[in-house]
């Protein structure tokens, strides 16, 4: 049985690499994204359009891991939930490179009409939405509770960002109807960052569930504060 | 054994019963948010932004009732992939909740502003995103590859929809810059409903795999024709 449960946690620690290359590769998508829009390079751009095979395969290995892994191993409680947790973590990361792909179309589009020289606060809500996906993964690989509530903070500032971006966009269209298609475009960059925040939101809610079997979804529990975080009530009542 | 074996295919069978549930909910929102976008009705927006209660409590339920499954019986091959599907289906159903309540933010502001009499083909969009939701629980419940395809083919119909919409809007806000507020959210509208045929489409990839163990996410497989599907190869080797 000890090989067995060491084999286990080898396996759980290569899940977890695997998981922090997805989201390094996400992260580094977006990033990409963005900064062929800033840049006006559109050989970045480019690059990030056709190049989404990576993730994508690493997408399906890292389901296929999670799938062996509960059928060969049938982990309970706070294994299953790091199983499971990783099973959506792998969804989110994928929906990130997604988004990566259609910030780069948007770009694509922007780039072809007049935008304002200042493209408001867009690098700002990409730095943002990165550090959250850093952050979200970190905290799953070093189950850091406190760390996935920060992310769960910053989420906030993205929303607040994008509604910024939105209405310093919305006031460039109105006063020069040729920056309409542009700037319609760059509203659409702002949407695809807040999602990325979703998705890293998404990550840090499951590491808080996986850490402490506490639903923070739906604000459905109070949300303790540091310290209170390890004697958590059950929530499936499996443990 | 038998017995065990029976109790969980009633258990699967309400788990099911519970994901048509949500599916239903989630349809229904999405109807009434742009219902109200198109009677004007706030108090159907209204309704649709305050009344997400039910579908966040069964998303939780859900994702519950598959946790004990996991943990309980221990299943393998398709009935494994049948709970880790109804997992994912499950968070897609919640998003898609989330964007009825999007879609009725939209809606709410758009109708501060002047928008076009016609709403280009937002119902249409609406109307075929409805139906790939249902479809694609349909597919789940009856494990339908057939069904699940159909999904599939129609996100491309509604990828098709949202760039008319788009384009028809566009040329609303260059027409009339006073229409550049409403447009825009109409424009998000059109957004928001692709992004429920994407998570539909996630939904039948999944009941894919789900009876067939074939991904065919990412362009993996080739797609097999109808009579192909049952002896598939197996893809994570589990069987």
């Amino acid at each position: 049985m000890e090989r067995g449960t060491r084999h286990f946690s080898e396996e759980l620690e290569a899940l977890q690499d695997q998981l922090l290359s997805m989201g390094g590769l996400a992260e580094e998508r977006v990033r990409q994204a963005v900064s062929g829009l800033t840049e006006r390079d559109y050989g970045l751009i480019e690059h990030v359009l056709t190049g989404d095979t990576p993730i994508n395969e690493l997408h399906i290995d890292i389901d296929d891991r999670c799938f062996k892994l509960l059928a060969l191993r049938q982990p309970v409680a706070a294994d299953l939930r790091t199983i499971v947790a990783a099973v959506k973590a792998n969804t989110d990361l994928e929906r990130v490179g997604d988004l990566a792909v259609n910030i780069a179309e948007a770009a694509k589009r922007a780039l072809q009409y007049p935008t304002p020289s200042a493209i408001s606060d867009i690098p700002h809500m990409s730095t943002i939405a990165q550090r959250m996906l850093r952050d979200a993964l970190d905290a799953f690989v070093r189950r850091d509770v406190f760390l996935a509530r920060a992310v769960l903070a910053e989420d906030d500032t993205l929303d607040t960002l994008k509604v910024d971006v939105s209405r310093d966009l919305l006031s460039s269209m109105r006063a020069d109807p040729t920056a309409i298609d542009g700037c319609l475009q760059l509203i659409l960059v702002s949407r695809h960052l807040e999602r990325i925040g979703d998705h890293a939101t998404n990550i840090a809610e499951d590491v808080i569930f996986m850490v402490s079997a506490q639903d923070v979804r739906h604000h459905v529990a109070d949300v303790p504060t540091r310290g209170r975080d390890d004697p958590p009530g059950s929530r499936s009542g499996l443990e």
